[in-house]
């Protein structure tokens, strides 16, 4: 009912955020209304951009292991430059490093590690959360005035943001949700690095006054390959996050990110500025 | 007893490792043999070259926020540059980018966000660890064939490395101790950094076999400012860390640094190879 299709031949609203042109020796790519945030946009779709000029660059070898994105400025509505380079080409693995460029200012940083993977040996030690299947719970509205909150379907767990005067009593920052691409979209890398984003500031979980926050510095961790994206597809993957730590105008927010069958896909660590 | 002080005049030897001198644009630095570790430099002594390349930079401006190292390829005992450049200053955010280059290659490159602190609401939502004193706990002798391990005092609570064929039954890979410097050294934001890759490769404590293994992306982030470091001084800190997931050739670990009076110093988070 909430998952109208994309006429045939417009692009999943994603692949137009994401879409890069070659331009000499980088990539033009512009913002998009769709991934509007509040100011600027959506910092997981600017995350799976910068990953997107790397998986598109001529050179790229392997599939991502690691990925961390400093947002290093406001970005501007409108468009951009990303330059995107291998650092460094191993026999298995491929360092890159990568800008997001607006006028003569960076915006963005980045670096991603990329790998052939191969079987090993394999062990998860945390558990996979008993909750609810996404289809039991009610999808969260979209937040005004945060247009990109219309781009995925969250239905949450616990710890959705009330948009109360007040936070509630539960004195923890954790969140855990069901989240996917709207309209639904195949899991990938891309999207996958934007999904790592879409917590809500876990300040806001703990107290409700209303301060400017942005995240200054982003790393996930893929664990699944191509062939678990693949098998997960458009269906919700399940998202926790908490803070360890609030202090100094900067706070912390890890978060795990699970398929439906109960493997889990990503982990990923940002630090975030809060004013007051 | 194991804390003979270094004779006057002669720098600790985290302070000779992390030696740079100007040259040109960047800095000339070298490997240091009570650093070495089985193959190469210990990781840790590297992150931290290359925060102190920044924090040294004449551009500096501000303290660590989130630093990300990238373990790019192998590093030959021996000298090696290290370039720093400032990618963006903001009014109370300096974004970072710096390589570690032997001959015409990358071995290691990194992020670093800087910033001006200032106080605000704090709230430290993970609980300081029920632990016994360091003083009460007999110290880890020392690895053989890996010579870095010398120089750090480290008292394990649980999770110590059983040096035997088969790992403990404890299904789980987290490992709690107190460490610093050895000999004794005050603690700063270059040594913390390399304090936060000191835990012994997660895998090892699932596993018995020998396998190679190898960090390649560390991201730290410094929840303590230079007080809260000033303060702790030379004495222990108390380490945690475990793995969330181990597949496909690679393992992650998250990480927390306390200080010893139960105040959070960092968190941190690294994926490693390993190779079977």
């Amino acid at each position: 009912m909430d998952t109208l299709a994309p006429a045939a031949g417009t692009p999943h609203p994603l692949d137009d955020a994401l879409r890069l042109d070659p331009d000499g020796d980088g990539f033009a790519g512009r913002t998009t209304p769709a991934y509007a945030n509040m100011v600027g946009p959506f910092g997981g779709a600017i995350a799976a951009t910068m990953l997107a000029a790397v998986l598109r660059h001529p050179a790229r070898a392997g599939d991502p292991i690691a990925l961390t994105v400093n947002f290093a400025g406001p970005i501007a509505d409108g468009g951009f430059r990303v330059n995107a380079r291998p650092v460094r080409t191993n026999r298995s693995t491929q360092h890159w490093y990568a800008e997001l460029v607006q006028g003569d200012r960076v915006a963005t940083s980045a670096t991603a590690v990329l790998a052939t993977r191969r079987e090993t040996w394999s062990s998860t030690e945390i558990d996979f959360p008993a909750v609810p299947p996404a289809a039991s719970i009610a999808r969260l509205p979209p937040l005004e005035r945060a247009e990109w909150t219309n781009r995925y379907d969250m239905r949450f767990v616990h710890g959705a943001p009330t948009g109360r005067a007040h936070a509630p009593a539960d004195p923890g920052s954790e969140s855990c949700l069901w989240v996917r691409d709207e309209p639904p979209r195949p899991l990938d890398f891309a999207s996958l690095a934007a999904i790592s984003d879409v917590f809500f500031p876990r300040l806001f979980l703990r107290r409700p006054k209303w301060v400017p926050v942005g995240t200054v510095s982003l790393t996930t961790f893929f664990h699944a390959d191509a062939a678990m994206l693949a098998a997960q597809g458009e269906r919700a993957v399940l998202g926790t996050a908490r803070s360890n730590r609030f202090g100094a105008g900067y706070f912390d927010q890890s978060a795990e990110l699970w398929g439906d069958d109960g493997a889990l896909l990503a982990t990923s660590h940002q630090v975030v500025y809060y004013k007051e």
